[in-house]
This record gives C-alpha cells, structure tokens and sequence, in this order.
C-alpha cells in the first residue's frame, strides 16, 4: 500500500471497555480530521484483576482484528493491557503501537520538582510497575509510590463522579500518597480523569495531575506527523465503535464518559 | 453408572469468580460429609454487566468442564447465571441442576406479611426479573421492587464490608426500598450475604433478609435426599477448586469470604 492511501486509514483504538473512550475524547479533541475505529472488550472487561498472560492474549486477539479493518496506528488505551502487552504488541506489528503508560510517565518524570510521584491504577497496572520502571530509567533519583484503587473504576462506571462516597473513597486511598508528599499524581487508568475534579480537591493544588490520556494523544499525534500519516482530509473525521458485549451499556455509559450521542455501535465476537 | 457409586461422586459449584463462596461455606456447613468441586470463572467475571447469551454460552462450557470431572449435582451459584441460563442447563444435563434464585424467591414468598418484596442484585440480575417472576408465579399479589446495586460487588471484594463509604453507598441503593416499606429483602447476589451487617443496620429489624445462598444450600439437601444422592461417608468431605484466572488473587479473597484457608486451586483455560 502506498504511503498516500496509508495516510487515509483510520486510528485504531483499544481497551476493555468504556475507559479508553476518555483517550479517544482527547485524540478527536487533538486530531479532529483522523477516522477512528474504537474496540471496547466488554466481554472480557475488567482486565485489572487479571493475569498477564491473560491480557497479553486478549489484546493480540483484538490487534488482530484491528489490523484486518485497516489500520494506520493503533493505540491501546487500557493501562493494564499497555503495562504488560506493548512490547508483543509492538513485535508483532509493523504499524506504531501506543500505549498510555510511558507518555504519562514521561510527562510526570519531567513536571515532578521534589522528585515524589504518586501513581494511581488497577491492581494489574500497579502489579506489573510500570509506570515505576518507565518513570526510574528517565530520571532513577525519582521516587515513585504506587496505589492500586479497585474501587474508583466502578463509581466512575456508575457515574457517582463526586459526592460523599466517591469523595471518602479516594480519600481512603490517596491519604498514603499525600502524606508522602508528593508533588506529582499520575492518573494511571483511563477511568480516573472522570474522577479528576474530586482527585483535585483531595490533592490539592500542590499536587500536579497527570492525565495519561492527554499526553497520549499528543504523542499519537507526534508519531503520526513523524510518519507522515498525518490525515489528509479538511473534515471531521468519522467514527466506528466495536464492542463484545452488551451494545447498550456501552453506549449508556460512553455516553456519560464523552458527554455526546454515540452511534454505529456493533456487536463483535 | 450405579447408585452406589453416584452417590460417592462430588457436588459441582460454579460462580462467575468468589461469590459463590458464600454457597459452598453454606452447603459445607449443612452438608460436611459431601465432596465438591468449585470452579470459579475469574476470566471472564463480572456476568452481572453481561448481556445474556453470553452468560449462556459461559455456563455451558462450565458445566460441561464438571461433567467431565463426574458429578452428581450442580449448583449454579451465580445469580446471574441462574437468572438466565438455567432452564438451558437443565434441559442439556440429565443430573439436578439448582440455581440461587427459586430456592430465595420460595422463601421471601413465604416470610413476607405486607406482601412487599424488595430485591437487590446485579444489572444483569434485575434485568432479567427472574425473582420478580419466580416470586410472582408463587403468589400473584406480591409486590416485587427490584434495585441493581452495582458497587456492592467490588466493595465486598475489596474487603470494605462494613464502615461509612459501604454504609453511604448501601444506603442510596436501599432508602427507595424502605420508603416503598417492604418487609422482606431479597439479597439477590452471591457477594450481598457478606455486606449483611450493614445492609441490616440500614434496613432495621422489621425487615427480613432473605439470604439465597442458605435456602439454596436446604434445597440441595433436600434433592440429595429425594433422589437417593447423599453421600454415604462419614468424615469431612473433601473440596477442589477450579479458577479459570488468576489462581493468587482468588485465594486472597475467597480466604476472606471463608474466613478460612484455601488450598488445592488450580487454574483451568
């Protein structure tokens, strides 16, 4: 395929279910010209309480059906799926694989002053630490305090955004990290930024947060001008949703997660 | 095969993951002469946000797993699963397959006295309706309010069973179900029984907390009983569990459920 007809392949975008939607809002928001096609693995959904070898299989099954659409990139908009598939994912592909994990450890490593980074995610994402490793081999004199915070992915899913329960509960896990002083808070799972504004009011204006699906976003955009697969095209770019479960609450809670109608949902297996 | 030697073979359980834990610590207690098999499907947990004919198709493969293994009975301990899956299981298999919800529906229709019925259980579960038509089927003028309660699965695993978020969060699912005054509630997921402490603080001493997994552990006496299945030993019984993932995290959490140590998990694909 020449490199003109490449340009005009759509972003493919993965994750386990709704959460990688917070990474597409930034991406569309970034790239408005770009066609996506989005994958929510709602069958299979959570996988951060599963095994590696689990996730890494889950996610080549989803690169693959990716690619036989056609796709010009692919970015894997799930943490945990980003802290232990990447490396397979990217052997496997000739086309840029992204992850989330290492833009927003980049960002953290370079805006942290007293070198104390928090890192929040699923017990899988925690688990495998990689943020911890990506943050130590750009600076190693960073010292980084992870947190695994289970609960915080069903609230956002349930759409208790702030309020009482959801305020305690984030209390209850980011006591630890405050009371280490942090300067740096890394939202290490795509549901947290839903959470942002009572992570925020906990942390203080001290603490600075890092959104790894904004950061991602400006790196698929670098990779795609680096490539020059950068869309040629002057209007809004269009959407596809695959999901692999339950249709209708993917769009119930996508819904809530992008603040806009989503159509063309289908139903893979 | 003979009487003689069905009787000696194990009952099977299964639940999407830990749950049903709740089931095999009731049916052990009631029955302790009685091997069992436990497979728990922590790959493909939660089935409450499953659409299904995905449940469906998960059952099915287990329950042919503990065929295989030659069992005498099987418990769907999953509401879930029972709610949808069971009439199918028990048309494919010839050996008595019970599930959670009738044997919990039976008895809130038995107990109530205002003829009001509250039941709290997954998206999928309430979606379903099958205690609301299980109880409705018994006594026509009972009144069924059914609630999903999302958060209350990952709080039990998370080991928050009591304290103010668990609290908080129980009670905004149960207050419209006390200003409906039922007098009886159904708690209508595996995981509920653990939360009973809290869930019975809020809903006070005049309502009653239907617990399936025990009415399900009678009504496996009861068909061991009727259909010369008991098992004839007379010491403990002896107990295997099978998890489909993450072999580490089901013993930390079951062991919580318990409140005992568990040994002889294997993973099966």
């Amino acid at each position: 395929m020449g490199k003109t007809q490449k340009e005009k392949l759509p972003i493919g975008i993965f994750d386990s279910g709704v959460g990688g939607l917070t990474v597409f809002k930034e991406v569309i928001s970034l790239l408005p010209t770009e066609d996506i096609i989005y994958l929510g693995d709602t069958a299979r959904v959570p996988y951060g309480t599963r095994s590696p070898q689990t996730v890494i299989k889950y996610s080549q099954e989803i690169t693959s059906f990716l690619q036989r659409q056609g796709i010009k990139l692919l970015v894997v908009a799930c943490n945990t799926s980003s802290a232990v598939s990447l490396p397979t994912l990217q052997k496997e592909n000739t086309i840029p694989v992204i992850g989330v994990i290492e833009p927003g450890a980049r960002w953290a490593a370079e805006v942290t002053q007293n070198k104390k980074v928090g890192v929040i995610g699923t017990e899988g994402t925690v688990k495998s630490r990689a943020y911890e490793q990506t943050i130590q081999m750009i600076d190693h004199e960073i010292t980084v305090i992870s947190r695994a915070c289970p609960l915080l992915v069903p609230l956002a899913e349930e759409g208790w955004l702030d309020g009482e329960v959801t305020r305690l509960t984030a209390q209850s896990y980011l006591n630890p990290l405050r009371e280490e002083q942090i300067d740096t808070l890394v939202l290490g799972c795509t549901h947290y930024p839903l959470l942002e504004v009572t992570i925020r009011e906990i942390m203080g204006d001290g603490v600075y947060l890092v959104n790894s699906a904004k950061e991602t976003a400006k790196e698929v955009q670098k990779i795609l001008d680096a490539e020059r697969l950068t869309s040629p095209g002057e209007k809004n770019g269009s959407y596809r949703f695959y999901v692999t479960d339950n249709v209708e609450r993917f769009i119930a809670v996508g819904e809530r997660f992008l603040g806009r109608t989503l159509e063309a949902v289908e139903l893979v297996s």
